[in-house]
């Protein structure tokens, strides 16, 4: 059953970059409000901003055996995703899988468990999303898999998805609807230029989006 | 039932600004210890410090409509104070709401539920103390109140009310308690300029403040 | 029952010294993977850095009367370390107890609960490793004890112990155990360092660390 | 500040008994969807159902002093609800306060805290609603105040105010709504009745509720 | 996008008979220890035990809208699976939707969310596993899906996918699988059986599993 | 590293039993309000009490080979007491584990992780204190060790202490004070007879502890 699957599929990188420039929370919106992993996944220092093909890992509650497994299918601007089989916040990841993971050209790490050596990762610029901090360490004793399905943070992730992840989180776009939700990312963000402006000189949402008929429609009342 | 109070009684802007300078432990103490939201709503970016009257929200779930509502209820200085009728880590606010609300002169915002964009509100310098932070959408169809009381993250507040946020939380005080709170915690405040210089030059807590007696009699026994 | 032990074995400083050096997740794996407190221990301020032996505070919740009994008990480079009887997040600790405990030369504060007055902690470089950040108060009306054996944050902690601490959370080495860790740190920051250069040149951990035939043994299957 | 409020005011006790019949569901409906308290709020055995005014309690955490002090307030069919100033999960209250306070007439205690002595409550039939079950006890040093108005478990209550407790957990009823909240509840039994016979009949609420066309406009394609 | 599908497979009734007969436990052994939902998701009343295909619903928070348009698609031994677009904890469903699904011949709901009416549901033994039990209402204003793909409690359910569930709480078996896993499960049960004896009468786990050697290998002292 | 200590010294059976029919509550008082697990420790099903000296268990998270080693550690009324290393609520104890644990004369299992099978466990009437129930699967790979000191759910514990747990959750007596908590524990039970006629006769506490005075004296305003 524990297997690692060495051909994945990959998304268009230059899809991939411009999902990335969109962001996190255009993006999320752009897919239809989807694809958004659980707010306690946080980035270990703040700025970082990455995107890139999923290559996914399941592995046992408190054994990072297989991140090393992983390492080695990474292709240039991966990301892994690290997803337990049981709930964990062991430190799976630290300064040595970072370089070498670094050496592959790995983009970062998305771990629903914990990383460790923050302070070395920040100094290298290695951004990593996790839901916990912890110098607790791992074994290497049991086997999980390779690029199969996972579930990461509530959000199913296949190998060769793109990931998309910011200061706002982490969001999964799956690999064959790239190109749709980048062109609904970018409608969205000319809308959003224009409603800046007006906003900032003061106009209101209300007005902007046409609201008060429906607010008053609805039954709101102004007292 | 929904309802949209446009007409609140604001404190003296004099009086929230010394309570803002004071920040918020010693507003706290001032006012008997009473009045810190729980301790999840946590400051988006380190350094921010606001204080303002109070524009409450209640609103549903995954639902931002009536923070659309309550923006043009905003006079300049008054902070956002947003309560989900049910818990809730959904980015209802992101920086076009936050240009907005700026345009209005809002001071900022306290959600007990998630923001997103947190990088350009960063940049922005608009301050959010919220639970969570969260790239996940919202939608508009469903009406809440605007300046009705609300409980926010475990404290009740009124509209009005005024709202003391810094690196340490939030704190609110009823608009009617202000001017005594602030007396207090003009005392708390010179006591501690004395203390602290005794304190840093090596004297003891428990000599200043005359404790032995008391904790010998309680049964504390030096072994 | 409550009580003051006033005289504590503290360990070498040479060796405290050259642990902290070593840092919290090489300390961890060099004592057999144990010590570390829990996860939600996070510093106040990123890249503090402390290693001192531990005087031990078992106080009630809400009340923070034993902290300055505990400061008389400090010595210079000893790390305080707070546990409450039963889960509490009050803010126990702020600014003027930091400035007398500073004054008594204490390298910073472990505590399983809340801190408080962070912005000036910050500022006066004074480290904290908390459960929570809040503004809320606690009383002196209850005895706890100083420097007996306590949990803090899931891990036993006897006063003299060594406590290490940076922004990977938070370790505690028995201290009897000192030196012994303190050579298995050594081995292993020495064999990092080789490790890393070849992981920087892209060799993989699945070679140097010689994996290729375990993972076959235990039937991984490359598809 | 600590104070005891002797004298307040109380519903109709016909009010709240039928307030009680309805359940705490219909009744959240009928008051405009509000006033449930959070959902980790569990009785501590099941089939237990209560209504009653509120005698509240603010409390010190880990400080149980003060029901002493609110049972001498307690007048038949009173209800008990407990806030802590900060969250807190000791057994505040065991069997003696429930002889206590059963003695006085009291219909059982809502508590954002923990209590203690389950099976002996269990026994007498002293129905609790807490966010725990903890035998760690509490002291009797500091004040707190009874018959003040609390936030309880994220839901302001005043005394007099009416709660209704079962298996769903808790709701309160501002003391001046119970009239208008009952009418509600009233006809929404009704209406279900009705419902009910038609649901259990195979029909579809799709059709009861004429839901359709509402879907098909919102744009729900079937596939 | 928001789709209902109306046609979906479903696995051979005897099949998933015979998984329900094998419990929860013995199933994820025989999935290869996958499947689990977390183990939050408890069921509203002890000794319910189901098995059934999943109609899956993707619903939003606090929107209880697509439960009745899901009903409409259960046809006998199905289970409806819930799972909320964010977390959340409002009771989506109750005694009136428990009457209709029932006519439908519904098995159960399994909810990562909340329920209420627990005694009704109870008393008409109608299963629920779900993460809370609360009384707080929902809205009918969003849509959502009916039989898409979901992750619910952090696994991904298919529609048509076979869900066990009991004390232990909740399974997912993929639709594909049921056939292999059954197999494993039947070994399963019957190697437990004669292992059941044996360790009744006395024998050791070390012994009948033959483990001595090999933890004398890995380093086991017994001293 | 990995040891299992065979030959641990026990209490006297008879102080042991006369500690459990006083029961979690008033033990822990009469221990000085110490030894309470985290409240999170529930029982799988009401009205079991036990009390027995602890075998315990240092265990990886997902891994239960140590239970296997330390049943046969187990002599007639111990009590097994299991730590993970870290946080983890996987299944690591089910029926045929309860089954060779009863072969021994095993009173029960304290867990800081999951059981399953608890439907069985519950007809076998074998108790567990748990902070999950999780049918998910455990591994057996890496080795822990028996009878050494532990922390479990927040309280330290060395092998030959006593476990006294109910339906209140679950408290540890320092082998060596038993003697001691049990004389405390009996005078408390004689005082509380008495109290408890007097509370049910209607006399409140407010005057049996005789309070007023103090009450007063702290400052209590009746109004």
């Amino acid at each position: 059953m524990p297997i690692v699957v060495q051909d994945i599929e990959r998304p268009d990188p230059a899809l991939v970059a411009r999902l990335g420039a969109a962001g996190v929370a255009t993006v999320h919106e752009a897919a239809g409000r989807t694809g958004c992993l659980h707010s306690y996944m946080r980035p270990i220092y703040p700025g970082a901003r990455i995107a890139g093909p999923a290559v996914t890992i399941s592995a046992p509650p408190g054994d990072n055996w297989m991140l090393h497994v992983a390492i080695e299918q990474v292709q240039p601007g991966d990301v892994l995703v690290l997803a337990p089989t049981s709930p964990c916040d062991n430190g799976y990841f630290g300064d040595l899988l970072a370089t070498s993971a670094r050496a592959r050209g790995c983009a970062g790490l998305i771990i629903d468990a914990g990383c460790r050596d923050v302070r070395d990762l920040t100094d290298m610029g290695f951004p990593v999303w996790s839901r916990a901090i912890s110098a607790q360490g791992t074994v290497k004793e049991t086997l999980g898999s390779v690029n199969v399905p996972v579930v990461c943070a509530g959000q199913a992730v296949a190998p060769g998805d793109v990931i998309v992840a910011d200061d706002d989180g982490v969001v999964v776009v799956p690999r064959g609807d790239c190109a749709a939700v980048l062109q609904g990312a970018d409608k969205r963000v000319a809308a959003e230029e224009a409603k800046r402006a007006r906003l900032a000189a003061g106009e209101l949402g209300l007005d902007i989006y046409d609201m008060r008929g429906r607010l008053a429609e609805k039954g709101l009342k102004y007292v």
